[in-house]
């Protein structure tokens, strides 16, 4: 009988447990399992910071083969044949596109009839597996896949996970002009997106702020120009006094703030020149409030930018991305740690304790 | 000997100093004032809240007339011939159109070389006058002048002041879509000249959120569809179930603040829609920080943006549409008090106390 | 029973026919009409211009009061409760939120599955009613309808048409800048509402070229500051002349295209200002090629846009312009020939020969 | 004595002539040229395609060393020191910064007052060296200077030329979103450096039009997806359905013109997807008028763009990026041809004949 590693508990070890398999709806898609990442996100739902209903299977960046088509499916969102045996991935929630945020407004990662997979469905009702920590995964009607080609690897893909797609999101919504110089707050694996993308899209020099030093090599090895060691150099103005020192002066011309906690955005605005802007993408969750001087805002005549999940375009550049800059942009090189699901407790402390750059399920 | 009320000390009157009229240098005017302007910023600065150097002659408002023309002087900003005794007005401060601001990154506004007229200029030294609270203006070379048509009032001008062409540059910079519905928070000069703008640009339901009654009422004289008036509905939960219950339960799809109070940043990115648009127009001075949680940029995936002065372009734009609005927006009743030089320290009050819509000096 | 005046052969007389009225499938809606307009499009159709199947019911403009409601129907695009009797609207064409134009490029209005009512279903099949010249009108399932507000009368809807929709698209997709100068080149339907979008979304001076002189009269009552008659200024070097005297000597900010003639576009462009933008609005029909010189777009540096149909954001907006501004821009007194089907030739005729403001059916 | 290759008459061969070093004024500077390129626009001057005033010394490509500094030059334009030695390049025109497309309308490329150097300027007048096609250059008071890093080979600069900073400014005003798919029509030194900016600047796949052979390899080397023979698919229809292909059935989200022949712009608008860009760059010269049918723009729904000429800052960001990618576009291999000025007409004849990638003068 197929299992899933099931969040019972905020802060509670996750349960291995076996789950009776569902039947297929006409327009859904049974899928196995071949990988599941284990985002951050993961680690903070686990202690309990969204106030999702459980049981819960965790997990929301997966790819698997098809296992069996509902009545229906004939295609992958890009127009392609699917079939079963073929390896896929999806986005993690889908938009109705007929709401006021949908259709009128355009902004359909505010669609209120999102729910994702991983967070916001309960496993202890059918059709039961809708998270990635499981040996399978249903793919409810108007799920957007993504078949995968064959010249990219499964790593690559869970390996890029939500941070690239969130980055993708972001940095769209803010706009990198060909040569703007880059500031990159964080060099998690959503920083290390950015700067992909970022670099990918035309900055001139991008300099990442982060640590510790395994992350900001890494850093190196995604094409950071600079980086800036936060155990080495401690002080916001220090940090400030470098950028501007790295930027002739004036600041970055965009700063891509990846860090999630409050301080990094009051830092952050200031490091940027005037007319600058400024993409608050790290703060998907609520890391509480700050004290913040709204006077920078206007005194420096900024663009301030939030960006909210991605939608499925986004997951559509991303697969194209990463299977033409395999070399340049080694998301592969993330996964660094595989588990089967009887050790999830374990796999979901390595990403807890940042051991890993990127934990994963593997089928056992 | 002409005369000039002179800041010497801050929260000091504002003593009555004559002064001998400068020599005329090539590039340079000399004006008549005809009327000058007392902002809320003068009041600010008077109580110290700007680190100037004093002595200064105040104000930044002003129209006058032309007395003298320097060599080479012969057109305005627009092209128009000038001549002696022609009535005209102008930008406070200019740029240097060379540096990194100016011609890299288009921010004129943050140009380094900029001084303004009123502010940045000690009087103990010639040409002394370069402030609108005295009896003449000198206009350094290249200063942006523009002579001002028949059909214009001059109280027209002065009463827009710099209220007008700032929250015409803070407009611009957001962008209002056609038929968006805007919340401008505060009912001050700047609140009143956003809102004027905001509707001129096509602004569906304008929502004016402020006080004292008298401004609310000048407000609805200016167009606004909704007033919310701050002393009757107090709480700023409040204020927000009001305004998603005028834009159909979402908030408004851009958000103005006019106010200068930290707070107001706070409740006023919540008015936004998901996906809106948020100005802080109201904090050319520091008033401060406060709590503020970055997590709401993030969340409603906002856009905001900074303003900082204006352009020539808004001055001249400004001209065009004083002249062409006189019924629908009439600046020119904002001008409620008169007072000459020898009354400095009484206008300046009538200022601080709200009791003005617009004080002002005009000639004795 | 229920009649139609149906196209059955391009230049033949409408014939008036006798339906059956359909079953109303779930989703769908069944309005009877109350006003259907004459759109300039119907006249370009029933000449051959559109390659469509035949027998077509015409009519693309129309408000209908619900006569039966299909299941699951209970809300307009807008959210508002509908019931039997409510006088509604709606676009007349559908995307289908999902595919590539649609879903990835936000390009709804290129979505391949879209089909006109009034334009591209035979009426020989049921549900038969699917355009405006009919007694009654079938809203197929997905139709985005929209309930009209009391204070709106249906003569505003009808006047405005869709002329009024496209020219807010067309607009959006150009941007206009507060205050800047435009030139509208025609005076028909859709250059009257580009006049009126333009106008009230902030522009300047707004210059209308165009004829015959009741159009230019009613240019003049919808705002336009200078008119320029194309029988009196006979040739494009003299309009060129004169608009470049109107601007200051540089050409227009913007120009708006609604003439539907090749040659206009190729003196349009050198009505722009250098850097200036260009929109492309009245060639929804194909009216053939014409000598172009594309340097002219490098030289002057400029922005050309197309625009094609619209989207019901649109509707929504236009619905809410035409209550507010109904003496600003008097939409409803565009009605000026009303008919009733049973003189439905007659009625078409007036619009040919432009006799009509717009005509329009009314119920017997 | 210095000497200069100037045209003296449209057609005839280029003259080697002796001219006296000019005075050096405050804020002009001499340089003595190092390398100084021959443009495809130089060939059609001297074809008499634009109407200018002769002797004209040609060449606007130039890089040199400092061989006299004018009373107050101490900086270049991005605010180095500048002493007598250094290497330079500089921008070819220079824009005065406050009129009316200087200031207002921030078009600076169409500056009335911009005259080009080896264009505008007569060579029989002091300071007579103000082309690139001799020993020396003076660069009057207020051109826009760069120093050069010692890292970064004349070659590159020179190879890169003006097609580099024409493509950057052109990309700019176009926008190319991440991953967009992009054509290139044309393989010529606009072609090929539109090809390494929309690379750099996120495309995805970009496929080039053009020919001969040799400029396709070079097309291949800065990397071109694909590229597609004008030898060998002759007809628009079969290249237009090769696109189709390589783009998923819908046309590039955008297309560059680069060749300069009015046909091609006919092709382009329809190799675009519905909705996409499509820039004009290649018509600098008047190549003639083409049938063009503007329904085009209005049914695919497209952006048309162009752009004159390039600001200092492309020349600036030309210079970072020439230096940071010497190995992913080795602008220094287009150099294939070098000729001392006493070889100019030979020089000359070899870029008219397309023997060369770019043929140069050198010291001699």
């Amino acid at each position: 009988m197929p299992r899933a590693a099931v969040l019972t508990a905020f802060y509670a070890p996750l349960e291995l447990r076996e789950l009776p398999l569902p039947d297929i709806e006409p327009g859904a898609v049974l899928v196995r399992t071949e990988m599941a990442g284990i985002c951050g996100t993961d680690v903070h739902i686990w202690q309990g910071q969204m106030p999702i209903a459980l049981p819960v299977i965790l997990g929301h960046e997966t790819v698997g083969r098809i296992e069996k088509l509902g009545a229906g499916v004939e295609r992958d969102w890009t127009g392609q044949a699917i079939a079963v045996g073929d390896r896929v991935t999806w986005n993690s929630a889908v938009s109705c596109g007929a709401c006021f945020y949908c259709a009128e407004k355009k902004q359909p990662t505010r669609c209120p009839h999102r729910r994702a997979y991983g967070i916001g469905y309960r496993c202890d009702e059918a059709p039961h597996f809708l998270g990635g920590y499981a040996d399978f995964h249903y793919l409810r009607p108007r799920t957007t896949i993504f078949k995968l080609p064959d010249d990219l690897a499964t790593e690559s893909v869970v390996g890029a996970g939500c941070a690239l797609i969130t980055a993708i999101h972001g940095v769209e919504r803010t706009g990198i002009a060909w040569q703007d110089s880059v500031v990159v707050q964080g060099a998690g694996p959503v920083g290390i997106a950015a700067l992909a993308v970022a670099k990918s899209a035309g900055a001139g020099k991008v300099i990442v702020i982060g640590g510790p030093k395994p992350r900001l090599e890494m850093a190196r090895r995604f094409g950071a120009d600079e980086v800036i060691d936060i155990d080495e150099v401690r002080e916001p103005a220090a940090r400030l006094a470098l950028v501007r020192q790295l930027t002739g002066g004036y600041g970055a011309d965009v700063v891509l703030e990846c860090v999630g906690i409050p301080a990094a955005v009051v830092e952050g605005m200031e490091l940027c020149r005037d007319g600058g802007k400024y993409l608050i993408l790290g703060h998907y969750c609520d890391a509480g409030p700050v004290m913040w001087n709204p006077h920078v805002v206007t005194r420096k005549q900024l663009q301030v930018f939030g960006s909210w999940s991605s939608e499925p375009r986004h997951l559509r550049q991303a697969i194209e991305f990463l299977r033409a800059n395999r070399e340049r942009f080694p998301f592969h090189e993330m996964v660094t740690h595989r588990f089967t699901l009887d050790r999830a407790n374990e796999a979901l402390a390595a990403t807890a304790n940042w051991q890993a750059a990127k934990s994963v399920f593997v089928a056992s």
